[in-house]
């Protein structure tokens, strides 16, 4: 049984961590703690009415320390890099849901980010949370930087094809659609119901913060570069995202290798499922599972192969993912808690 | 031709109002503002793109009045009153569709609003804008005070029962539901779509501030005063009011009687549609519209009556009305712009 | 370990139903069956790809006999009673999700059914599966006739009233709300997308035929007959019952001594939560659980008490509540697969 | 003032239509029919009461021509041919809505639509009705085929770009976004509130029956064949499509001189915006309306335009374009009955 803290418990993927650990045998929430809401936690979320009598504290990470083994960070951007040196120091394990840890460059994050990184030290430490490319790192990691949710699902539907096509793919374009929860839970004017309900936009085009992760780790697998062109939308629902990936090829494509190519790299991977030819994934089978579905269609003529995939934004491209990720770093079944 | 003003622009009741306008063949809109948006009118709101030229200021009274014949106030309540006295003494006309003129007694605007009214002077003037029940004041009012959303519709159910048959009305209960946009286009944690959308609740349980608007006015037309049991709901939608209004009688209810009384009071009225009996109103039938819809439903047996009644709560309840006043008070044909 | 078969489960009911069992450590699902979809569970349900190997089949009584020791039947009601009988012969206990077996008296059933009941041996030894007032009985019952959606609100809402202040009462007006799953998944017009979104309406007004339900078990508690007046609404989400119930009341009111009523009534019943003063509940609070949630606000002048409860109509209403029902009815802890 | 006939008017394009021309001053419609439901108008549709008293007949040719100067016809294609002969010899204008006469290639037709073309003599003679390419021919057409909603968008969206510069386009790819009410009123388990609500989805991909139309209008306009990439999804709104699509030039891109390219195109066309640099398009600022809003980004390094393109699909994407088509056709100011 290990003694775990939520930071950021205020947050969607912070409930949804408290909630999926609730269900999890090997495991106590002992700790919550968030910015600007304190007081019993099961006032801030009523849901959670009569499964709790934890309060939710403003950080102390004296006490945080003396009480728990390991801490999802579930906090803004920046928020991260300000407490995890502590914890890490103090021998704690620690998954940030935050983007602080993700990027290797600094330019990078300073680019994108737009603020001055702040604990250069960890972030070379830090593993890639994406257990299908990275479980022995996972392993042994002692901080763990959580994907984003629109890299998760775009690195699931390409890592069979950049790690053994890379050199046969001209471009790739990933046109995705996000639900609001994506977002997270800050207030603004853009997030009202009154201006995302019955409508649909795209936004950020050509210039999203994911892209730079999604290229920094599909570029790892790929024998070159990666350089994806990337759009955002925002769908009127709560959760889900779904990603339409267009891959022109150089040569002819063989829909056939293709196929297998994927049936093979996640035939034992428990939560990517590629869909059979004709099935085309959507949000509602995966929403409040940890699951990345995936579909491949051919154009043969075009050289052209379209992957869709979809996940629950809050699952498997945060809460879910990191509590796999735990699973992982504490040596319990990678999918407990999650099924 | 009349010349408008628009204060409050940047809201959405100011914003229908202005596109209704736009369609009306005998006024021009040259002035509007609001408080914290300026700019050109189509940034603010791209929907007006190619509709309009107009720049949206910081609200100035002196270039206003000398723009204007007549001023629509779309401001949050506590605003009309700080600008209301200026534009009459300037022999303005006004339509206010805020809160700040629709209660008579003083106390009980401090009471629901939790302020002090600052213009006891034009308050005794306003004249309420109901067209259906004082269209003969209005077409002499200077100032308007236009209807809130749930009065409109609980008022214009009720109006024929409790001027006719007040004596015999045990209780009156009004369960009435509202789309989002009746809140306004503030930004607050309780109107974020992830907070609104697939959920449904009750909110100000007992004590919503349009319930003294409702009891002052369905008195004034009934031989005893009239004291409401008004709950409040939220539904996802963005636009549209439903009231469900449970009237208990003391004797002995006579359908055919109740029926041919509604027929009768609003057989020359445009707006109101009494639905035939088996029929019952739904929002899509009446938003986008200025329509009133009820229905009479009859449980012999319980002496009960059950009034539904929908609207717009943007049109007939707020600009959609507002509109209907200003071609009274002005003299146009009341249906102008709106059909 | 207990051998568990679902007839229907190409409904939401049961699919739900399948889903909780999936994470229940004391049960198999081992044989499902649909009336006009056949093939892998799968392939129906997408979402469950990876989670099942079964088939689903046309219902062969004979086979499903030899493999279940239980049954929950998800189907349309009729469809129920012409099964039931069979499987009762053969000693299997059944949970009937459909109201084939609640109401007691046959012309209540035909009347509000508009068909013939076809197995009056049966509907007397049926029990009606609420657990917080039929616990005992569901016990040691072969026939469970699990409680409508909103009855299960109803009359979790009243039973603590109207089992000790009955004679107090005046009249009970319920003014009710469901989610579109509350009307299954069958194809008609009035549930397509483009009828139920952005729109909201009242429908089978004064006549739905869940009311005798009501009235029989709330009865059956009080000391003189109850009969409710209920009307219904459609809100446009997929999940979820809000029930704003209205107690007119003869003489006074203690609203702290009907609060210690309900506090008492449910003090050790896990999946009923009373709310604290102030707090109102909403369907996101209780989508996706088994439980009902209940508010108490009064009008002391108007002696007028107003309940509002909610649940989720698929798992307090259906599904999560049929399983409640089976751990009951198998000695399991009556809290497994649901939390 | 000439008199019109709708065909179709139980579906939401017919009384969308119907609904325009209610506000058009040269236009009286005075036959309407529709296959399985007659009787008056306004219990079809609701919202209609106390706007029209014409009664919905099934469709009588000779009525119909006796009566009426020029059809609608909103019906499902393959009806439309059945009929358009005939209303063709009487000499009255037709303005088609369905498909049936868009494609000029019979084998394209049976190919895409699985059903044989029937009016071989009259296709040939059938004018596109998209006004921004074709005003001068719908001027002189007695009969109008009337564009289909995602070629609307996408047409729009490309026609300068492939009338200019079509040698120096390497591929396009269009990923389109639509609502519900694009698919028309049918009643199927697919477009049920229970599946599209809180979902999203990907549907027909690479094979959509309107890539043929957008292949074929942009073809005419360019030097060389265009053979789009089409992938279409179902958006959880009421109406409203939003295409993003992805041009790939062969050699270096220049912004300023692509976005003039646009500016001039459509600098006399008052239903197409092209918007200012930064901004992005969006649904709720042409539902209900007869724009199409259009974007341009450019990624200068991978030599790749981004347009996107919005309209309401039931207003410029079928009854607000008819509209303008009949506006031509007769004469009318083009934009009359629109704005």
């Amino acid at each position: 049984m290990i003694k775990v803290g939520i930071l950021g418990v205020s947050g969607y993927s912070g409930l949804l961590t408290f909630e999926l650990l609730l269900g999890h045998p090997d495991v106590r929430v002992v700790y919550v703690s968030a910015n600007n809401t304190h007081g019993p936690l099961n006032e801030i979320w009523p849901r959670l009415n009569g499964k709790t009598n934890l309060q939710c504290q403003k950080f102390d990470a004296k006490k945080a320390i003396e009480l728990c083994d390991l801490f999802f960070l579930a906090v803004p951007h920046t928020a991260s890099m300000d407490v995890t040196p502590r914890l890490l120091k103090a021998n704690k394990k620690v998954i940030d849901l935050s983007a602080d840890y993700r990027l290797k460059d600094l330019k990078d994050y300073e680019k994108w980010y737009e603020v001055k990184h702040k604990d250069t030290r960890n972030l070379a430490k830090a593993v890639y949370g994406l257990p299908e490319l990275y479980r022995q790192d996972i392993k042994k990691a002692s901080l763990v930087a959580n994907p984003g949710c629109y890299p998760t699902a775009a690195i699931l539907a390409l890592a069979p094809l950049v790690s053994s096509q890379g050199s046969q793919i001209e471009s790739i374009i990933i046109d995705a659609k996000s639900g609001v929860s994506g977002a997270g839970r800050k207030v603004t004017q853009g997030l009202m119901f009154g201006e995302v309900h019955e409508t649909f936009k795209a936004y950020k085009v050509l210039f999203h913060q994911h892209t730079p992760e999604i290229n920094l780790y599909l570029s790892k697998l790929s024998d070159k570069p990666v350089d994806v062109t990337f759009v955002t939308h925002l769908i009127p629902v709560n959760r889900g995202i779904l990603e339409t990936i267009y891959i022109q090829f150089k040569d002819d494509l063989d829909e056939t290798k293709i196929r297998n190519l994927y049936n093979k790299f996640y035939k034992t991977e428990k939560f990517v499922r590629v869909l059979s030819p004709g099935l085309q994934p959507e949000l509602k089978d995966v929403v409040g599972t940890n699951y990345c579905d995936i579909s491949l269609s051919v154009c043969k003529e075009k050289k052209l192969l379209v992957v869709i995939s979809v996940i629950d934004n809050l699952m498997k491209g945060a809460s879910g993912q990191a509590v796999q990720n735990m699973n992982i770093m504490c040596g319990f079944n990678e999918q407990k808690g999650l099924l």
